[in-house]
């Protein structure tokens, strides 16, 4: 069980540190003012605090979910490193997002994947709650009654929502998209949400 | 032991988190087309799904085998640094398949190394198999008959024929090869194999 | 209560290792002599040793803060999410401060960037500090005195001072800066400090 | 003392797993064979496989020590601070020595960085053994007797002689220091070595 954690932190933690690669320093010859050069980078910043913030919600969520389960059988393994390996990918859809968000061509398609990526990130968590509470609830740790269980799966699934609107929201403005994802991780940043 | 654990989880976490980079963000003013331009880096998305399978899968067994040992001696941590070498070139070797899978010249070159990197590390790793339950066996817990002892020998010594066919197909077909490592992280990541 | 300490020390790890590619390898084919070529990057090696060593400090101060919680709520994790945050982003205040210290243009914004990016993580650190002790005490294992507690708050005070006076130091000189920086790593680093 | 080695762990993973950036894929355009691209940048494939070795072999070491302590003071966070700070260099140490190993103005002052860097470790990691056998002997777990402790001290010596002639070698030849360092690591961990 702590290898699981281990691993997955490990991750988590590298993916969400390799972030910082996409701002890049601006060459002092190429620019008049540094002021200027970093203020027309503002997308690079905007995404790095939105795909920041979402990483460490989802580490958040993955340490709960761990939490309940007593052992991990070949299924688990095998979801959580398709989470981990959408995950790993975020620093490269935060780039491509924040690289193309002003650009005439490419910023629906580039919005669309940095949003779809968190919405593949979701699906693949909730099969995992699906299969640790659906299909081996016997391994949950302290047992867990039918309407928790569906309280927790429910919880989950309101999660989805808003990367489907995010992603769809795309083709009409790459804006759009950037705005929704960070409205998503800054609500389930906030305090009032007990946990 | 938790600290041999910690390490090579580290290692393994950074080199699968490190694959990414290999994909890369197109340059708005190289490309007509952003769809144009990704879908033509599909060998670098394949190359990064598979080698992120491949040491996900690697990490599992990793996990499984160092849970047997009660302790750990200097062949063994010598022997799992070798391991670890190997793993850490793999965002290399991933990174230079990709590069050639399509280029007329270096393509085999390219895809022999990297099958044979992961021949390599399943090499090593049949080597840390054999040191752990050959020649120390009394180390293991719970102490494992011998039956059993054979067994998972020789279910590790059938992790090496497909790479080496994988690495002997590289002058053939560079597809070929990767092909055959994708069909290899696919199969070990199946649910139907109960570990 | 260990996941959270894996995942602070995952990211405060990576971010520390990632301060190097900062300094960079010179060109062999760019500069008449290495000596001359390292000498000029001394701003890279001065950053370096600066931020390395103010991570550090940072590091044994959360060991020390996180070791005192019985357990952690929403807020302290979404606390210690912003924390990391500003971490994960030094080493590119690093390697902004670094390129532009000796520059005419951007010197003074890149040094108020520098040191205003270790006051934001100190304020934030006192935030954690603030939370834990004085709105959840009761989490606080060994329980703390009132007298303990506000000794404790006092003296993370005092370490946002020598940030404020080094950002307002960075419209005069860069280097001034970059000094106030060092010396306030070195003073937290000395021995006599009983901790 | 867990995050202590967490931390350190965490760092030497990544230090380790960094070096793999200086190997480098070929462009498939510069270059008129991969098989001769590869062969040429052997500086690089060697200086991998002796910094690897050599970090992994730090980090067996660090581990017995730090597995003798009880407790851990400010002095020894600060000089295990130090000791990572110059782990975390190492990459770049060993993309210097890589990339100048052959060229003609260089080479000297590179190979003299190299070894130094693993010197100036080995001098970090011998202060560090001083002040926890003599200085705080009492937080030894469990206690060693005066002649163990001197017996360790001797042995951690004997390290740093090897690494003062490899860095004396460095104005005679830049290989002669390369052959030193790898045969030092080698030595190292050879089975041979009851630890």
């Amino acid at each position: 069980m702590s290898r699981v954690e281990a691993f997955s932190d490990g991750v988590l933690a590298i993916a969400v540190t390799l972030l910082v690669f996409d701002i890049g320093v601006p060459s002092p010859l190429a620019h008049a003012s540094l002021g200027h050069a970093l203020a027309e980078r503002w997308p690079h910043f905007v995404a790095y605090a939105v795909s920041f913030l979402t990483i460490g919600v989802i580490w958040i969520n993955h340490h709960i979910t761990l939490r309940r389960l007593a052992t991990v059988d070949h299924t688990l393994l095998v979801l959580n490193l398709l989470l981990l390996m959408i995950v790993a990918l975020l620093p490269w859809s935060t780039s491509l997002m924040a690289t193309y968000l002003r650009e005439s061509q490419g910023q629906h398609l580039a919005a669309a994947i940095y949003a779809g990526s968190f919405l593949a990130m979701s699906c693949v968590f909730y099969a995992l709650h699906h299969h640790s509470l659906v299909r081996r609830p016997h391994v949950l740790t302290p047992q867990l009654g039918e309407a928790e269980r569906r309280a927790i799966k429910r919880r989950n699934l309101t999660g989805l929502p808003p990367y489907v609107v995010a992603t769809a929201a795309a083709p009409l403005s790459s804006y759009l998209t950037l705005a929704i994802c960070g409205a998503v991780a800054v609500y389930y940043a906030l305090p009032t949400r007990s946990s």
